[in-house]
């Protein structure tokens, strides 16, 4: 099936999905979104997205959309499309209305999707891992909630890209290590997972979830506290977790190599263990 | 004539002017925006806010638009529309690619603008002057580049509006009073006009400018400095200055009065230059 789209209800191919250019989603940033991901013809934690598009809106003041329709139109656009390894993007504006800033209570929330074959990351990045570097975070203050201020995010992406690396982790002006640009940063250390925690200043991933789940099972160790800059190189392992990146291993951050400066051992394990979770 | 839009070559009613849902404005706020209004026909301070979109360009790494282009669009769109008071909003967003956060150097930007009557701010408001309340700044840290990561503003001036208040001024976590949602904020004390310097905290408003000079012509000493919160109730008058907004008087922040409480001499002074000016 080509790509597609659905737009309030009808489904459309992606090329012909179209909005007001006074969507407020368009000119203030005023929409939330999430992206889910199929293995094998089944959507992986569509719950915990659905939940997290929730609160999402409600950390906006969204009218509340009522839970059903949200996840019915989701599965129907799945089955519509017959990608087995999908990623599906919903986005939700606060609707259409002459530009202002303030908004009327009244107003009809947009919903648009696109579902598309998932492009992998090259296997040869998930078997040594990739380089990263650091970036100072500039975003806003609410990065708990995903919405589409992710301006910076796309800009520090586009830098990590320019000097050759994957991508970018965002670092505090008081040099803590929040996450990366679409995903959340973990290291290892002593057998021990370490991640920052669930503050406002990071987005509360679902694969991040699923990750802690793992590596209990796994009898490893988790710990969420903050991490500085000069705390993550000598890592004896770091990984990127999100729903694209799933659980990608590090090999260097800002040029310095980490552990063995391979994928390591626990990541690897740690990966298995999403896939089969997932598949 | 009714309200028109454009979009990227075309006139067209505004109702019809649609955009790509994967216009990288509409997912990643990856767009910036000028207003500009006219006076009795003639635009002000045209020059002024398309070397401001300009900047604003440069600044997220846009690729340059023919500067002619731009203003001719502009010309066009406001001789078609035959609006004497007009109020030209113009948007250019990177352009429109599937959904990645990083792009290709060979996007084409996207152009769209709208042109309406402005609204004016009742006279009584005006006469009387207005409530503003203070909110904690939580925008990100290129708030000098006119980007459509304004969801924080919008939220802020909601926050006001159910208050019954006009509007709000953000103040950094550090108490530091830096501007409106869509003004820059002066005050008054001891004759002297006081008002943010030019950071990376506050936008360059054109307005500000503009009052900056007419300050000048009229014998008051401009200061540029820091003000905490602590220090704008003592204010012997306020104002916020904005294409829109022009000079607003404010008689309350936070519910505590200013000055003698109404519209002070030297705001209404500063008013009737602007006006003069303008028209």
């Amino acid at each position: 099936m080509p790509e597609l789209a659905y737009l309030n209800g009808k489904t459309l191919p992606l090329n012909e999905a179209l909005v007001p250019i006074e969507d407020r989603g368009y000119q203030f940033g005023d929409a939330v979104y999430e992206f889910i991901a199929s293995y094998n013809g089944k959507m992986f934690c569509m719950k915990e997205h659905l939940d997290r598009l929730q609160r999402s809106m409600e950390g906006l003041l969204f009218p509340a959309i009522d839970r059903n329709f949200i996840e019915t139109a989701v599965l129907e656009l799945f089955e519509k499309a017959e990608i087995t390894r999908a990623g599906l993007y919903i986005q939700i504006s606060r609707g259409v209305a002459p530009r202002d800033h303030a908004w009327d209570k009244d107003m009809k929330t947009q919903v648009i999707m696109t579902i598309k074959n998932v492009k992998e990351i090259p296997s040869k990045l998930r078997e040594q891992g990739v380089d990263i570097i650091t970036v100072q975070d500039e975003r806003w203050s609410n990065c708990d909630i995903k919405t589409v201020q992710i301006l910076p995010n796309a800009m520090a992406k586009q830098k990590a890209k320019a000097q050759g690396a994957f991508d970018a982790i965002f670092v505090s002006k008081d040099g803590i290590v929040r996450e990366g640009t679409s995903s959340n940063f973990f290291i290892i250390k002593n057998e021990e997972l370490i991640t920052h925690p669930l503050t406002k200043n990071i987005l509360p991933g679902i694969t991040r979830m699923v990750v802690k789940d793992l590596a209990k099972d796994l009898g490893i160790k988790v710990e969420e506290k903050f991490l500085l800059k000069t705390d993550i190189y000598s890592a004896d392992e770091a990984f990127l977790t999100g729903t694209l990146t799933e659980i990608l291993g590090i090999k260097a951050i800002d040029g310095k190599s980490i552990g063995d400066s391979k994928r390591g051992e626990i990541t690897q394990k740690l990966y298995k263990g999403l896939r089969k979770k997932a598949e």
